[in-house]
């Protein structure tokens, strides 16, 4: 078992207080802390070795240059993928699922064509799909998790017709905490040369990834809930949906040659990298799974399994709190109201007055809280650096809400 | 006038020697070093205020926030916007070149509609545009700028027939150092109705910049260039411009409402911004900018235009020298070829075994290289840290090229 008293003191901000009280993060979900690691690599990119990439000959742009691009590398050995030519850097989940909408989908994307999707996506994953639906007629086509929160694959694949082109799925619910057996969907999809798109965000962050084990055509993960910066991110493409996709984004980098009349393209990944790149925030990304490798993918999910048993046996003993989602094997993520009508927000609120940051709100899920019949909830989510302790004082916390409420 | 040394002091990497030689960083056109309260306000921002923004109301989420949010009137003021609700966060010009692509011109541009832009642009300012050529048959009609590098505003306009939707224009070559008279431009344009991007990304490193005078409809700033993160950026759209917009990028924060079968949007600018954002890199643009502002831009722009005098004046002795673009009133931007035929590629190595660092290449301006049928050039940007000193770096270094290739 990991030691988590050595890996919190790497994380600086875990030291100081809010409200008095220490800071209890539950807030891993939409954003992770960073360890000094990844710090120290941001400001040693910025104080002694930055320059542009690509471009430049001279040395700080060959030291800056080969920095950016080992993190494909690294990338690639996180994901599992055979190689880093199939890792496109992106600014966040988000970034990636819409260069698959409109460089992949929606040239090839017809009216009547059908996209899959689970109710329990997050709207990144459901967004950049509504705008084909709005712009170009393809149908979505949603499928329900069982009453514990699990998805049946199942469920998934008797969604698909001869129209489906495209099954676009979470490998692990920011609500529910859900974890999907996306390997099962991908392999069905696949006889059917339906393609597949994973949205790794919150999976990549609690357990190990192999693409080539799940055998989707893309993954995408971001950056700010890896322990790394804001505003990075990756995804994996097969090489064969890559040689699909026209560019997404024009600018340098992505090109070969510019004329007035002409433009060809740069070869992939490249072909969708546009612009000076957000080349310190990669470079802090592989600094940032680096240390996740380091601890061991499997030692966290084995770390946050106990933590999620022992949150899952507090939690469920506070027989005035609803908890949604009771997967057998989800992750460290609780969602949950609270009898006697409070809203989420207040609960977050009085939370926040014993130092525990929780996220109250839809949770970027509005159809999966539709179909939960609730407008919101509180989530506390867990990560790498949490303990049973803090587990404790989330407990006491919402027992102080139950007197404030009931 | 400023006091470069006090500035340099506050750029830790202009401290450090490259090949055991004081760096001499001379590529600021492809991006700028960074002072250090950038450098302290990323550390602060991760390392004690860090959180997801926007969906959180524990403290850290409202700390983030506050201090993102803080920064789009920063950019307000530093642009001489109205409004800081006329400002929209992107990752650099790059990406808001597209977004005004994908989101105002595609949905308006049809076959035989007409964009002008210069030879001097940018790929970034050319790419998005040959989208809309490609996908769906706009015309693209391009000016050139006179033998001294000038572009005459009348000859853009000259361009201008009953087809022209668009003009997309440099505020200032990345090449060339030219200064183009946008105000002209933008307010002929406005008359007749077409629509008017301006690419700041050189000009508001170098001189004030004031959106209501120039009268344009879009600006693009990059926070690279600007002293500030990479993957930053900013643009200012004019609300009436905003009003005709489509969302671009799909997912968190630019929705209202998302259920199975429909979605509204956010109010602009959100309905522009979409996912996680680049959260520190932002809050660290808007350091960089209260920076500038600080130093001062007219002070920044007189300092420079001291620094290009003394830099064409010892560049005009190098008689074996061409340098390209001549503008009276041009930024401190020196791109050259040298008689003998050494590739630029080799004299830029050549450089860099004095420290010094100049870029070599087509600077992502193909079609201006083509127009002065050049293949490349090296180039020499300066910056506010630059100095008199450096200028004469660079000409030993020149020299010693000369000597090595003539």
């Amino acid at each position: 078992m990991l030691d988590v008293h050595a890996i919190r003191a790497q994380f600086p901000i875990l030291s100081r207080e809010v409200n008095g009280k220490p800071l209890t993060y539950l807030d891993n979900g939409a954003s992770a802390q960073k360890p000094q690691v990844v710090l120290d690599t941001i400001q040693r990119a910025y104080a002694n070795e930055y320059s542009n990439v690509h471009r430049g000959l001279h040395t700080l742009s060959t030291i800056s240059t080969e920095n950016y691009e080992a993190v494909r590398g690294t990338v690639a050995r996180f994901l599992g993928a055979p190689s880093e030519e199939h890792i496109v850097f992106t600014s966040g989940t988000t970034e990636a699922l819409n260069l698959i909408s409109y460089s992949w989908a929606a040239p090839r994307l017809k009216a009547g064509d059908q996209i899959v999707l689970s109710v329990m996506e997050h709207h990144a994953n459901i967004v950049p799909w509504h705008f084909l639906r709005e712009r170009q007629g393809v149908e979505l086509v949603w499928v329900e998790p069982d009453v514990n929160g699990d998805l049946d694959p199942q469920a998934v694949l008797d969604a698909v017709t001869d129209r489906t082109k495209l099954i676009a799925i979470t490998h692990l619910s920011n609500v529910l905490g859900t974890v999907v057996d996306v390997k099962t969907i991908c392999a069905a999809a696949r006889e059917k040369g339906i393609a597949t798109v994973v949205d790794g965000s919150q999976a990549a962050v609690h357990m190990p990834v192999n693409v080539a084990d799940i055998g989707c055509d893309f993954y995408a993960i971001t950056g700010h809930k890896l322990y790394g910066p804001s505003g990075s991110g990756a995804v994996f493409i097969r090489p064969e949906r890559m040689a699909e996709m026209r560019p997404f984004l024009g600018g340098g980098d992505m090109i070969r040659e510019v004329h007035r009349d002409s433009v060809t393209w740069n070869d992939p990944p490249m072909k969708f990298e546009a612009g000076t790149p957000g080349i310190v925030q990669t470079i802090g990304l592989g600094a940032a799974l680096e240390w996740m490798m380091d601890v061991g993918m499997t030692s966290i999910a084995e770390y946050e399994a106990d933590l999620r048993d022992y949150a899952r046996a507090r939690l469920d003993g506070l027989n005035w709190l609803n908890v949604q989602g009771q997967s057998a094997g989800k992750a460290a993520i609780f969602s949950f109201t609270l009898e006697g009508a409070a809203h989420p927000h207040d609960i977050s609120t009085v939370l926040d007055k014993k130092g525990v940051a929780v996220r109250a709100g839809h949770h970027c899920a509005q159809p999966l809280m539709e179909y939960l019949g609730v407008s919101a909830t509180c989530r506390a989510s867990f990560g790498v650096y949490n303990t049973r302790e803090e587990v404790d004082v989330l407990v006491d916390a919402l027992e102080l809400c139950h007197k404030l409420f009931a």
